[in-house]
C-alpha cells in the first residue's frame, strides 16, 4: 500500500483536530467509549480472526519463525483479553484535570498544577495485534488522539482491530480520528510521520534495536524511546544467598525474552566460592546458559557446573534468551562501575542486608526501576501498580521506567487571583 | 574560531563524565560550589568586564543596535547580581534524591519515586551573558552538567564567566568540566552538538524564532522549546471591568518584550461598548497602539481613541512591542476557538466573576499558564514560586512552563523488597 506524503499529514491533521474533542472530553464519555470499544471488538470477532488469518498464513509463506507467529496470532481467548484489557482501562482512574499539587504565593495568588493530555501520540511498534487495542485505550482514556503503525506483517489484523474501536467512538459520540492505524511497511511513510513537528507531540517507538535506531535518528518529533534492558543483579557480600538464588533465577529464567529479565550477575568476591555452585546449580537446572569471567569458571568448574567462558561482548548484551554472563566483582565500587559501564538504565537489582549498601546503591545507580531485594523482573507498570503501561521508558527525559496514563499526560499552572498585576 | 567535530564530541564527553561525578555529589558540596563560583565572578571581575568591553566594542563596531548592546553589556551592578543569583540557587532546596511519592504494593514490595538528574543539559541562547551563570547554577544545583552555548557576540564574556565558574568548581573538589562553554559562532558546530544523541540528555534553545526552528528541525537530542508567547487576555461579560483594565494594561505594557506579555485582547460582545473605551484611553496612555477589528475600531472612533485596523496577520502575531490586537467576540466559545486557533500554548487569561465561565476556560485553554483574574506577566518562575527558571517551555513533553530545579530532573522507581520473586 503507498501512501502519499499528503495523505501521512492529513492523517496527522484528523489526529490533532480529534485531539482538541479529547481533551475535554468527560470521563464518563471516554469510559463509554471505552466499554463501547470493548464491545466492538468482541462483535467484530469472525472478521477480525479472519484478517488475523491472512495476516499468519502471509507470515508463514514468508518463512517467519514460530515465535514470531506466536506473537501475531490471534484466537478467540487473546481477543477476550483484549477486550477486558480496554474495559480494565476505563476502571483506570482519568489522569486529565487532576490537581497534583497547591499553593498559595505571598501576593495571594493561588496556584494548581493540573494535568493534561499531550495531544496527538504516534506509537511505533512490531507484529503483536494486542498492542494496537492496548495502545489506543490508554490514549484515549489519557485525552490524546493516537496514530498507531504497526508492523506490517500485522497490518490486515491491525486495521480490523481500529474499525471495531472506531466503531466504539463513534457509538460515544467522540472523533472516529482519535484512533487511526497508520499503513505500515514503508519506511517513507514513517520518515514522514516523524517529521511532522508541530503535528505530533509524542513518539513512542517499541520493539527492536533498529527500529528505536531508525526512529531516534529521523525524528523531529518528541521520542521517548523503550530500548533494551540489560539488567544486572548485583549479589552483595552481606546478602542473603537463598534470597539471592531466588532472585536471580526468577530475574533471569521466569520470561528471559522480556526486557526486565536479568542479563547479567555480579558476585562480591567475598561469597562468591560459596554462592556461585548455589546458584549455578538452579540456573543450570532451568536450562540457562552460563558465561563466565576467570573466577567464575574456576569456581563453577570445580563444582562441576557447566559454563564457558564470558567474551567482552557478554557484557552489556541482551540476550533475551536463557543465557547469563557472570561476573565476580571486588566490592560494590566494582559492581557500580560494572553497571554504570554495561547496563542500559533499564532496571538494576541488589541483594544485600546491609542497608548502608542498599542505600548507596538506589541512590547512585542510574536506571528506571532499581531493585533492593526484589527481581528485576517488578519494573513493570502492572506489578509497580501503574493500572497498565504503554510501554517502558529508556529515555530520562519526560518519563522514565514503566509509563502509564499519567505519563501521558502533561502539567499546566492554574493561576486564580483577584486581580494582581506586576 | 573553527571547531572540529571531533572536539564538539570530546566537549560532550567530558559532560558526560562529569555528569557522573555531579549526579552523586552531596548537597553541601554543589552549595559550597555555587557559593565559591559567586566569589570566583567577584573576584574575576577586572577580566571580566573587560572581555565583555571587547564583546561589546565589536557588536557597537558591527552595528547593533542599543538594545541589543544593553542586552551585551555587563557593569559592576550587574555582574554583582550574576553573582547574587548563583548564591540564591545555593538557597534553593537540592531535588536530587527527592522522594515524590512511596506507596506499598499488595505483595509487600515498598515503591518510592525519587528525583535524579537528567544527566548532560545542552543549553542554547543569545546575547545576555547573565544566562551564561543562572544556566550553570541551576543545572549544577540539580546534578546536571551543562554545555553553553551562547551568541558570537557575547563569546568573549561568556568564556571569562565559565572560567571564574570552573574555578569555583575545582575549588569545591566537582569537575570542571560540570561547566563548559562551547565555542559559538557556527552553525557547523551547533549541528554536530544537536546529533549528540546518548550523550546530551536535554537541549533547551531560548532565543528566536529563527534560532529555535533551526534546532528544532536539526536536532536528534531531545529539546525543550523555549518559544513565543502569542499570549491573550480575554475580558468574559461578568468580568469586573475596574480589574479587566488594570491586568489588561498590566499584561500588556509592563514589559512588552517579554514572552509572557499579552498580545491580543478579547472581549466580549456584552461589556464591548462599555469596556473598550475605558481600556482603551488607559492603554494609549501607556503609549500601546492599539489595532481592532471592526467592531472595535467603531467603538473605540466614536469614543475618541486611537486605532487602526488589524489585519489577519496581527492575530497569533506576538509583537512585543506597545501594540495590541484587539477583538470582540461573540461569547466564551468564541473566546476559546480564537485562543485555540491562535494562541501558542505559552499564557492565557480570562477576567470573570462567574466561576463556571473561568472554570471551563481554565480547563478546556492548551497553555503552560492559564490565569483567572490574574495578569499573563505572573507565569514566571520566580512568581510562580519556583525559586528560579530556565526557561519557560512550551512544549507539553517532560516540562510544560517555566522550568526551575524540579523540571531539571527526572525520577526513577526505587523498590525495597524481602525477596519477593513473579
Amino acid at each position: 500500500m503507498t501512501v502519499a506524503k499528503e495523505d501521512v499529514r492529513a492523517l496527522a491533521q484528523a489526529a490533532r483536530e480529534a485531539s482538541r474533542a479529547l481533551a475535554i472530553a468527560s470521563t464518563e464519555q471516554k469510559d463509554a467509549a471505552l466499554r463501547a470499544m470493548a464491545r466492538h471488538l468482541r462483535k467484530a470477532a469472525p472478521t477480525l480472526l479472519a484478517a488475523n488469518a491472512e495476516d499468519v498464513a502471509a507470515a508463514r509463506t514468508a518463512g517467519k519463525n514460530a515465535a514470531f507467529l506466536d506473537r501475531l496470532l490471534l484466537d478467540t481467548g487473546r481477543l477476550e483479553s483484549m477486550a477486558r484489557a480496554v474495559e480494565a482501562v476505563a476502571d483506570l482512574k482519568d489522569p486529565v484535570g487532576e490537581v497534583t499539587e497547591t499553593w498559595k504565593r505571598p501576593n495571594g495568588l493561588k496556584v494548581a498544577k493540573v494535568r493534561l493530555p499531550l495531544g496527538v501520540v504516534l506509537m511505533i511498534y512490531e507484529s503483536r495485534p494486542n498492542v494496537t487495542s492496548d495502545a489506543a485505550a490508554l490514549c484515549l482514556k489519557s485525552g490524546n488522539a493516537v496514530l498507531l503503525r504497526g508492523g506490517s506483517e500485522s497490518a490486515r489484523s491491525n486495521q480490523a482491530i481500529a474499525e471495531a474501536l472506531s466503531a466504539g467512538l463513534q457509538e460515544a459520540g467522540l472523533p472516529a480520528h482519535s484512533v487511526q492505524v497508520v499503513p505500515a511497511g514503508e519506511r517513507e511513510s514513517l520518515l514522514e510521520l516523524l517529521k511532522l513537528e508541530g503535528l505530533i507531540d509524542l513518539c513512542i517507538p517499541r520493539g527492536g534495536e533498529g527500529l528505536i535506531r531508525f526512529v531516534a535518528e529521523n525524528a523531529r518529533i518528541p521520542v521517548v524511546k523503550h530500548y533494551q534492558g540489560v539488567c544486572h543483579v548485583y549479589v552483595h557480600e552481606a546478602a542473603d544467598l537463598d534470597m539471592a538464588t531466588r532472585i536471580t533465577v526468577n530475574a533471569k529464567a521466569s520470561r528471559p525474552g522480556v526486557c526486565n529479565a536479568a542479563e547479567c550477575l555480579l558476585v562480591d568476591r567475598g561469597v562468591a566460592e560459596q554462592f556461585l555452585p548455589e546458584v549455578g546449580r538452579a540456573l543450570v537446572d532451568k536450562k540457562v546458559e552460563l558465561r563466565g569471567c576467570p573466577t567464575t569458571v574456576a569456581v563453577l568448574t570445580r563444582a562441576g557446573v557447566p559454563v564457558t567462558p564470558a567474551t567482552e561482548g557478554d557484557y552489556g548484551h541482551e540476550f533475551l534468551d536463557l543465557i547469563l554472563a557472570v561476573r565476580v566483582v571486588k566490592d560494590l565500587d566494582a559492581a557500580l562501575g560494572h553497571i554504570a559501564r554495561y547496563g542500559s538504565e533499564h532496571t538494576e537489582a541488589i541483594v544485600t542486608e546491609d542497608e548502608g549498601v542498599a542505600g548507596r546503591f538506589t541512590r547512585e545507580v542510574t536506571a528506571s526501576g532499581v531493585m533492593w531485594n526484589a527481581s528485576t523482573r517488578f519494573n513493570d507498570g502492572g506489578e509497580l501498580g501503574l493500572g497498565a503501561e504503554i510501554g517502558i521508558s529508556t529515555s530520562r527525559l519526560h518519563a522514565f521506567g514503566p509509563m502509564g496514563l499519567r505519563e501521558l499526560t502533561s502539567q499546566k499552572y492554574v493561576v486564580h487571583g483577584k486581580g494582581q498585576v506586576r
